[in-house]
């Protein structure tokens, strides 16, 4: 970066808006953990769509790199910069421009938080159903970049599934004006799913329609004791033959989450004992409050005559409803009672009947690396995804082993090694498992033609 | 081309693969209306991924340029050739490869008829959601390069919603082996997309992976008559909340639409008088079959309680629901029953508030231009998305006038010009009613970085 370009900056946008030196605070270069990365060279923090232009235009020229930075919740280090980077802060661009209720739309600038547009749009009624622990920091943005899923997946989709148009600035700060609303618009190459999941690396977004529906009258929440893994995926088929449409999530704990989240986790109180293999969280929606009711309790009584399920829990009020959830959402704050630097996350999508023999493999295997190493399992199950954390609390130096290990087993069971988390840094020198050489290379080459000074958010997902 | 290049075809496939002068059959060259377009060079038609990617790779190599052909039953002449390309035809590539019940999927090559893929899945008591009129002829690899829509998509979504991974052959025959299962597999750019509804002008798409769902143990139609457009919107919140994630389908047919499919098309019976101003097809699908029929009941009386709807019939049998959709579905049918020149279809996104102005508007405009001229309109209104044929019977000469007319009042309203259809060659010129020059550009850049020789489906959706 030429030693004129924070100047260059500074002509551009006030001062508020170009942050060096001390003036730059902690929480825009510390990651999760609260270690410190390297400093970045200066944090911009536009309040426009045009000034997002104008900087990448700049940018583009000088060959001056960008990490763009959405509420740093992200988990594969996708927006911690570096030294040589400018971090592009989206926070001011934080407006929930407009809820229309009859189309059913909603528009929000990328930087607004993911909680805001949940409460904007339950003001009217209405729900936006992308939802996930980190909604109280985490940005539509981020969500967008990564494609989150969430809790309600199975129901509703993933982001992608969500956002009827996007409006992107791209490297060389050329606005493509793509915020529409239209549920069906085949007119051409669909440029906004370029944007979605891509982590940031062919351009920023900057705004985002939505689609919102009705908030259901009635959640009703289960949490249910279940024997073992094949009672679950029972237990599943049963819940979507006996819900259909009204099933919004299925959600399951293995037994170490389940009981360590109880036991260290502050305010979380588990309405079951905490000695069964496996612990699922139904969740029913509509606007039929007695059928709702009705529906889940006919569901448990069949899965307990079918001997699916052992114990079960149903909520009566919504702040029993509440407490349920929090136990499946504590999964970072669980994490957070062990030592950060013995302790590995992963994010994986496989077969679902294959999922057991999955874990009693990585289970067994990592104990060949750390006989004291176990895992914390929980996830999706009903949209074939799993998060496991593997600690590893005596051997904290063979983390990297441990993480080749599991990966190397998630491959070998034809697995994802990321269903909605991303591969930013972190997983990076995995992403050959999941992808072909031809595919990576054909990312390669998008990259290539979108950001050909290789500007936005450098080295995240590959390298070029 | 150069005049050895069929010689080479020759010695690389067999004789029944490449067909040539009077081997070509007519339905090569054909449009809907049964005339002529240029007969092509020749025909080719794989077996296999491979044979795909060596003919693409010979042509990459000398520039010929190729119409890649499904099912033939697209509405906008993508697929029709041209006297300097060869066709290739998926159409013996048309097997269902695979349908597995446990994980909801099911994978077929991109030439298997739309129908022989329900007819697979419904053996397995499953359902593939995508429906439509030309289910029969169309292929799931048109049906993907087109993104298309049909009549569910108000509860399953698009095709693209649909497609869980994709084998692709690049124009250079590179195969992108992504025929993955996992419904979250967030590794990166989603490469798949991008030939998702681009209408084969970057890949040729030779597999898919599908997701399918269980059959509904039961499927009620209803057909109700509606005074007027406000009253259709009120009636479409009432049948969302009443019904939930039972609403499968909420099909409009304007008068015009309805009481002439009862007049011209053979075989079909209208339940209902031909005097009202709308009809609506309500469909309701579930395991619970009593819930179902009470739920449309309820729902019924309800809507003749608060005035939305003046009269109606309910199916009993499969055969009466088969006969309701049975005239939703003659809209081909119907327009064969008039002059084919003298009729212009549009198929428009809008938002649903403003379909009765915009339809109003049309209607009135298109006098100015043919004062006998006249609409049939009907679509997915639920989806936003409306289907318009203009008759002008009396001025077959004026459809450029009226097309341009019928478009410029569709931007003006900030319509979609395609909904479903796509663009190819019948709606280029009015491509930047619906995109933007940057995004058309982009488009570009992308038909450049994937297709450098511009060999695939050269000039469909834009001009290089």
């Amino acid at each position: 970066m030429p030693d004129w370009f924070i100047g260059e900056l500074r002509k551009v946008f006030d001062k508020s808006s170009v942050l060096t030196d001390t003036d730059i605070e902690p929480r825009y270069y510390h990651d999760l953990a609260g270690q410190p990365v390297d400093k970045p060279r200066a944090v911009v923090r536009p309040r426009t769509t045009e000034q997002v232009s104008a900087f990448l235009r700049l940018c583009h020229r000088e060959r001056v790199p960008v990490a763009t930075q959405g509420g740093m919740t992200g988990l594969v280090r996708g927006a911690l910069p570096n030294s040589s980077e400018i971090v592009l802060s989206m926070e001011r661009m934080n407006a929930v421009e407009e809820v229309d209720t009859l189309a059913g739309t909603a528009v929000a600038q990328a930087g607004a938080p993911l909680q805001k547009i949940h409460e904007k749009v339950e003001q009217e009624g209405y729900m936006f159903p992308i939802d996930l622990g980190a909604r109280g920091s985490c940005t539509i943005g981020g969500n967008i970049s990564t494609n989150a899923g969430g809790n309600r997946v199975i129901r509703y989709g993933m982001t992608r599934d969500l956002i009827l148009g996007l409006e992107v600035v791209t490297a060389d700060g050329i606005v493509l004006q793509g915020l529409r609303k239209h549920i069906k618009n085949n007119t051409g190459i669909d440029l906004k799913q370029l944007f979605i999941g891509s982590e940031g690396i062919l351009g920023v977004v900057t705004r985002a329609a939505l689609r919102i529906f009705p908030a259901p009258a009635e959640r009703q929440v289960a949490l249910c004791a279940v024997p073992s893994f094949p009672q679950v995926t029972s237990f599943l088929r049963m819940a979507r033959k006996h819900l259909g449409g009204e099933l919004t999530a299925f959600e399951l704990m293995w037994n170490e989450y389940y009981r360590l989240t109880v036991e260290r986790v502050k305010g979380v109180i588990g309405p079951l004992p905490t000695h069964y293999p496996f612990y699922v969280l139904v969740e029913a929606s509509g606007d039929h409050v007695d059928r709702i009711h009705a529906d889940q309790e006919k569901l448990l009584e069949a899965a307990i005559v079918e001997n699916l399920i052992v114990d079960a829990t149903l909520s009566n009020t919504n702040a029993s409803a509440e407490a349920m959830w929090r136990i499946r959402d504590s999964s970072g704050e669980l994490a957070r009672t062990f030592r950060y630097a013995a302790r590995i996350s992963f994010d994986v999508s496989l077969a679902i009947d294959r999922m057991d023999e999955y874990t009693r493999a990585i289970g067994a295997s990592i104990k060949t690396i750390d006989t004291s190493a176990f895992l914390i399992v929980f996830g999706h199950v009903g949209d074939g995804n799993l998060h496991l954390d593997v600690h590893h609390e005596n051997t904290p130096t063979k983390g990297e082993d441990l993480e080749r290990l599991v990966y190397q087993i998630t491959g070998d069971f034809d697995g994802s090694i990321s269903a909605e988390h991303g591969i930013g840094i972190l997983k990076r020198p995995y992403l050959k498992i999941s992808r072909t050489q031809e595919e990576i290379e054909t990312m390669r080459m998008l990259k290539r033609a979108f950001d050909p000074n290789h500007i936005l958010n450098p080295g995240r997902i590959f390298t070029m």
